[in-house]
């Protein structure tokens, strides 16, 4: 009733960047993984709302990029933030496919380490930060 | 011994932008809650691993940012990864000082919701997302 609204931004709300794009945080729901980071503009997060599986737009190719498409590797979208400022987005997805976000083959992106910076000592609960694992594929697949 | 070292990436190693920035996600480390997006250039990153305590540039006054200097709410840092691409960093904090890392009062930045977005039906574990709460401050008390 008098329970405040959620505080809800349109997409045509958000601060994009002189590209049009804003940063999109992506982090599986359940265990609360950082997957990775890509970018969005406007269609993209439009598509996203309408397919309910996450949509980007790769500055590299220059193009609307939906992700999984040919990889089978789709994420399902179940929540879709925006930051305080509105100039970044969080989408909160099950990572789908082989349970792979990364091009790697890794689970999430962020698998190396910044030299010098201090290790965990522990894992966290909920594999929020997942271990350095040793990778599936060798340096060859890589590329 | 013969396990594979850790991928590590030296801050001169990172892809920085045209604008000499890596966008930083930030995690509290033990829960997984995403609490900001900010921004680091190289001298930001260095002073980050000295002092270990979150240290960004800050983009709008175009100066380095001690998060916490002023506030109190400093973040340790315990680990910082990058991505496959080592053009996106990930701090893994303990938000220290009331435990807030925006500066509207909120304990994460992204407790907004995009118009049109999915709603989760139930909160994650590990209180990755944390729930919309009502926020202890009024919009007055925004600017």
């Amino acid at each position: 009733m008098d329970e405040p609204a959620d505080d809800e931004v349109p997409v045509e709300g958000l601060a994009f960047d002189a590209a049009g794009l804003v940063p999109v945080v992506v982090q599986q729901h359940d265990t609360g993984e950082v997957l990775m980071l890509a970018w969005a503009d406007a269609a993209a997060l439009q598509r996203t709302l309408e397919l309910g599986e996450a949509v980007y737009y790769s500055r590299s190719r220059a193009e609307q990029w939906h992700k999984g498409a040919t990889s089978g590797n789709t994420q399902r979208v179940v929540g879709v933030r925006a930051d305080c400022d509105a100039d970044v987005v969080l989408y909160l997805v099950d990572q789908g496919g082989d349970g792979v976000a990364c091009h790697t083959g890794a689970r999430s992106c962020f698998h190396r380490t910044l030299q010098g910076a201090p290790r965990l000592t522990r894992s966290p609960p909920s594999a929020a930060v997942p271990a350095l694992t040793p990778e599936p594929t060798s340096p060859e697949s890589h590329s």
